[in-house]
């Protein structure tokens, strides 16, 4: 113990060191890599959408579309409702809560980011945003409204009649349910969180702690990273949920098929598009059943049953803290001013 | 018919015109003169507060709490829902709706200018705007919550533990239930709506055209400007609902007896808070039942049952005319992001 002098025992500590450090430079810059390869920013600039224009006008119509009640047949819920902006995009409800209190069959998804993800809904039932919007107005447990009654509103209200011109320009009758939902739609666009530290780490900087890189890492080596990949981490592709292992009635309700119900195809029995995990700590509680309110839970739930893997607390501590690293900036938005109601527009109903 | 040259025809002509002119000049200052003595412009600056600071930390913590839906026991109302910023303050609802799909009493009033009102609800039941943030978080069919599930929920976000903190400087213990209304009071004292083309008239400039002249003499000349002055046209005074002859049940339900209830007052049965008129065009429907969706039809109504006044059709037109240059301009807000929720967090409840 003691046949080595101070000094050197000193300069060997740091010869050690400075092996170590080394190997931990490389290590760093191999993850990074990894990470880099695997995942992208939420870019800065709004996305070209092939079949639809995101000018300033139809925005602004979107907006009061997205924010107004009268969406509904009751007058109580607009999209807001369950897409709060204030909440990460969702509603911080196990299900929503639509017409007449009845509960929703899922979790409200977050509008945050959606733009980016392959298709809409858990089952991916709808091709973009402007196919999604047209569906809660006219879901008999959320707004139950109808198309026709949506236009008779928005033709009532001369605000609406000349936001729909403006917004389309050059159309002859520009209040149709198509262009209601494009317009919903061109504001959905406009609400992506970049800047997460996690992308100023994919950028360069150095904004994740030991324990988030340790995160990041047992993320990418435990094969999370399989289906939670890309720009939004996830929201591109179909997976049976209980892929190794199915969860129990709790978590998987025996009577959400998930995408059978889109396909009718066996092999989409259970099967659900993989959640985008961008700011997942803003949007508890999780999984399209709603009943999982921690994160660690649900990264202990999925170990399991897509990867049939037992995570140890710490590892699982560590993935959690990785993943609050997804939160980025939210957007600011002004609550638009709606327009004003006529002797014709409809009268809120089944109150 | 031919006795007079066609040229001494027009000196006559111009004549007369001049002194009709003269005579409108007249008249038209009068008019203005009386309007500035009855009726004074919304203020561009906040009221002072005799309970409270309006602390830009204090109004940015009220901001949140209006918005957040997690302060009711379910998690899907909040303030906004019955008085919607882009709805005229109010939700455009005969009654609203609240936990588990209850109808509320009465008519959600606006909170726009409601800082102004001598007292808060329609029977005044509420000194100030504080005190009236405490009723609909408790009230069983509005947010059906209680104070010490608030004060639980807000204690489980950091967010809110530092936000309260920073609204409440120098205080031990600030995330209590009074400090909760106090900021809520704060963010709806900004609430107010100045610069209306009647405010704009009353300051001098000619913004008023000659049927909505008529409609504010006529409102001065009938009688409505007796209960419907000063700064918020209304607000200010408790007055039985038929002073004249009451209106028919399906105006006046016979189970809603007004202030009656907060007095126990035979002489209150049936008195309300005279409504401030500040954005009526905004607000339909009207009355505490909001029952009448029509402005011609809601001053018809008092006409006869304030006024004991059959208003004729073309009065009851210029009234409701002048009544719509009472839309000032409507506060910008920008949707708060809300604190994110923690394991201590309420789960959402009764749904």
């Amino acid at each position: 113990m003691h046949s080595i002098p101070l000094a050197a025992t000193a300069a060997i500590a740091t010869t050690f060191a400075g092996i170590a450090l080394a190997d931990d430079d490389l290590r760093a810059q191999e993850l990074r890599e990894d990470a880099q390869y695997m995942f992208e920013p939420i870019p800065l600039s709004m996305p070209d959408m092939p079949n639809n224009i995101l000018s300033t006008d139809r925005i602004a119509l979107g907006t009061m579309l997205f924010f107004d009640p009268r969406m509904s047949r009751s007058g109580v819920f607009s999209c807001h409702s369950c897409h709060n902006v204030g909440i990460g995009g969702a509603d911080g409800l196990e299900v929503s809560i639509g017409h007449g209190w009845q509960k929703g069959p899922r979790n409200s998804p977050t509008v945050f980011n959606a733009v980016f993800n392959i298709a809409q809904f858990w089952d991916g039932r709808a091709a973009d945003l402007a196919e999604q919007a047209e569906g809660p107005v006219q879901a008999g447990v959320e707004m139950n409204n109808t198309p026709d009654r949506v236009l008779d509103t928005l033709a009532s209200m001369q605000g609406y009649v000349d936001a729909f011109a403006t917004a389309f320009p050059g159309e002859d009758d520009p209040i149709t349910f198509r262009n209601f939902a494009l317009a919903i739609e061109a504001f959905e666009a406009t609400l992506t969180t970049p800047n997460s530290r996690f992308d100023q780490y994919l950028m360069g900087a150095d904004t994740l702690d030991d324990q988030e890189l340790r995160g990041l890492s047992a993320f990418m080596d435990q094969g999370c990273a399989s289906c939670h990949a890309g720009v939004n981490m996830g929201g591109q592709e179909y997976y049976p949920f209980g892929l190794v292992e199915r969860p129990g009635a709790d978590v998987l309700p025996a009577g959400d098929r998930g995408r059978f119900a889109v396909t009718a195809t066996v092999a989409d029995d259970y099967v659900f598009r993989a959640a985008p995990l961008r700011n997942i700590a803003l949007t508890a509680p999780y999984f399209h059943s709603g009943v999982v309110w921690s994160l660690e839970e649900a990264v202990a739930v999925m170990g399991v049953s897509q990867l049939g893997a037992e995570l140890d607390e710490a590892e699982i501590a560590d993935i959690a803290a990785f993943l609050r690293t997804l939160t980025g900036e939210i957007p600011q938005v002004t609550h638009p001013v709606l327009p004003v109601r006529s002797a014709t527009t409809p009268l809120p109903e089944d109150m």
